[in-house]
């Protein structure tokens, strides 16, 4: 990058608010993928207007601008495939506004989800989506990928919560979009255009949430399994009972194993297969759905434990969310998707991985969200060996082609990023390709705006 | 049109499926709004194909052709504003799947909403979007315009229920968007982008609805005031005691009179306001909800009645939709808007209302679903008295300025279309107006599909 330029970005942003340092740059170079882009600066902005500046004079100089959250995406969203400038969001982060009557919140993109969340609890509020880095991840890469985490299946995902955006687009212009109110139809919905576009049609500085009364009261099931089909032929069945769990998550042999070793006695010794199952609302909803499960659960002669106690719950969760860091004890690398299927196709899908695993050698984990058959397949690979790797590589080819046979999609939560684009084409027809390519054009005429994303090289 | 074109219409759709007398096309000529445009032929296709080989003739011979459900659009969505063929999508009223273990269906554009709701209901699930015209109205139409209903304020709305979308674009090509499971984050969410986009971007050949399971229990409540503003005070109240209601809806003195003389002994005789108040789910919630609804009436004292039985609700429903037929025993035209404003300003809303009527001589009538801010203003004016109806407009552009300074919008659920778009602007900032614009042209080079409408007028 030109010294001219990298002076005009110190003006835009402050000195200390650019790194081209190498040292600085490597630790935004990274991302949940564990590939390794060096950007070759790295910018800070505080306000909607620098975001504009950088753009401005990226369409100038024709330099790629990555927009960056907390770093935490699975798909590589954030990472400066061709170099240029990485945007960090991390100075705005302010909560700008919290609005009990109407139950609203008005945010900078920087802001921490959980942060979020705690602070919206001392009103009795919450944004419900919960994706697994909740504790580090921020709501603006939540927004650019349309995050999900094992409450959609009662909740939805954040384009549920996401009601109003101000965006920089990739020209510079801001614009102000969507409502402050639980309904608006004005105009096209260009705010769930945005949502889950993962930085490719323009950077968020301002985000409208709306937010939900905390529920009075939770409890939460543990069910443990002799097999895995056992486990996810229930989930249909549970739902077919009338129970809308806010969480409906399994987990497999191999999953449970690492759990253990990594976080010791909370999760149950002698299970090949288990079910964290959650129901919340009214205290009397709750008892209700509580005595629904227990007499399903008793008739199937199914072994379980349930809590209503915080401490334990959250135990659990640490546990059923370390499995992802918890999988590199298996393998230094990871194939890590994110399908989904119909729901009751879920057991085909893990009958599908455990042959495949087989056939191929690989290790396979399969957990995550049962309740809406958004899977979370990790193929587990050393990446220095080359057989294994091209098998693993194989193994989520394969995959990829059976979920769209079973009228699933590629991606849940984790959108296509750098790691599924050469796969789009088998669920997106030709025509909607070229569409979806026009607005991008439409709005990134020059390509500046995180380049190489979702769509394949051509 | 040229006797060619008509020639080739009928060759594409059957002669039977296309009319040209202007006995038949008057038919066509008009919707919720009253106004009137006769359309130059009427087709009515049966397969997405034949909505393909229209639009291409359409393109070629460069002739509007405008999408209709059901016509009953209230801002004018399906009326040939400058002539061309109206394409009617009554014949593709098959429902095509429904699928209770992934609790998803497949309808055609031109299935009418209530019979979906009614056929559902044998499955124990439920499609929640209730528009007040859901035993007439089309879901073609409804997802066009993104409606909602009273259960908006639990369920949301159209766009929150239809995951995937058959389009087929106006230059004739066909699209398979979306997806056919609960979540789904792969390319633009271009699925989002046609929901609302009322009839100017594609048309719909197929849609897949999410659906739910029906609630077990429901209990309506009828709560009576002496005056309006003491009933909207109450709705943030209701909402702030964790009460979720599925429905919350008001009524001004002037609706319920209306409704009186129109169906008899269902509506309280001595009130000045009311509010229907409904709340559902397991048993168990129910009961409780209505325990904390009980005490909170009571502790306020507040004048209510309520009941379980379906007899007696349905009765009061069909009270609740016949407020905007029986209007027109007042005045025989209305200017009616669906304006938003968050919760919290609807005591505002509902006075400013109070006094333009006063100062502008004007019968205007409140009504609607205060739970999420979206109330219908009824303008009430007899358009052969021209100084009435300058004031109705003139009402019409105070309120429009009114709700968008309380942080409110322009429409929550009918739309722009032609009565709204003048005001466009007012909400709307120029940029965002812009990209709006490219994006129908790049979905519409030839601007052949719905033209006219959403846009003002440059």
């Amino acid at each position: 990058m030109d010294k001219t330029v990298v002076r005009e970005l110190k003006t835009i942003v402050g000195t200390g608010a650019l790194y081209t340092d190498p040292e600085e740059l490597s630790c935004y170079s990274y991302d949940g993928t564990g590939r390794i882009f060096l950007p070759e600066c790295v910018a800070f902005p505080q306000t909607a207007a620098q975001i504009s500046s950088i753009l401005k004079l990226a369409n100038l100089h024709n330099f790629p601008v990555v927009p960056r959250g907390a770093g935490s995406g699975m798909t590589g969203g954030s990472l400066p495939v061709r170099g240029g400038l990485v945007l960090v969001t991390s100075k705005m982060n302010r909560i700008r506004e919290i609005d009990p009557d109407n139950m609203i919140a008005i945010v900078e993109p920087g802001v921490i989800t959980g942060d979020l969340q705690e602070e919206l609890k001392k009103y009795n509020l919450m944004y419900p989506p919960d994706p697994a880095s909740l504790k580090f991840c921020s709501i603006g890469g939540n927004a650019a990928e349309c995050a999900g985490g094992p409450s959609a299946v009662k909740y939805g995902v954040t384009r549920d919560y996401v009601i109003g955006l101000e965006v920089v687009l990739p020209t510079g212009e801001i614009m102000q979009i969507g409502v402050r109110t639980e309904k608006g139809v004005v105009g096209y919905d260009l705010t769930r255009l945005f949502i889950g576009s993962e930085g490719t049609l323009g950077i968020f500085s301002k985000l409208i949430l709306r937010l939900l009364p905390l529920p009075e009261a939770k409890t939460t099931f543990l069910l443990t399994f002799p097999s895995l089909s056992e486990a996810t032929e229930l989930v249909s069945q549970i739902l077919r009972n009338g129970i809308i769990p806010c969480t409906l998550e399994f987990m497999d042999q191999t999953a449970i194993s690492i759990v253990r070793n990594h976080i010791p006695n909370v999760l149950p010794d002698e299970t090949n297969a288990l079910i964290i199952l959650e129901v919340d609302g009214s205290k009397a909803h709750v008892q209700r759905q509580e005595q629904n499960i227990t007499n399903l659960l008793d008739k199937k002669e199914i072994v379980y434990t349930y809590t209503n106690d915080s401490v334990k719950r959250s135990e659990l969760w640490q546990a059923r969310r370390s499995i992802s860091p918890a999988s590199f004890t298996l393998k230094p690398y990871k194939i890590s998707e994110d399908v989904v299927v119909p729901r009751s196709k879920i057991p085909d899908l893990v009958r599908f991985c455990e042959k495949t695993a087989h056939d191929l050698d690989l290790i396979i984990l399969t957990f995550g969200h049962a309740g809406d058959g958004n899977i979370h397949v990790n193929i587990m690979v050393d990446d220095e060996n080359e057989t294994e790797l091209a098998n693993g590589y194989h193994a989520k080819k394969l995959l990829f082609e059976f979920v769209v046979a079973a009228g699933g999609t590629l991606s849940g939560e984790h959108g296509i990023g750098i790691t599924k684009s050469e796969f789009l084409p088998l669920e997106i027809d030709p025509t909607t390709l070229k569409v979806m390519q026009k607005i991008k054009t439409l709005f990134d005429p020059n390509n500046i705006l995180n380049p190489g994303k979702i769509f394949p090289e051509t």
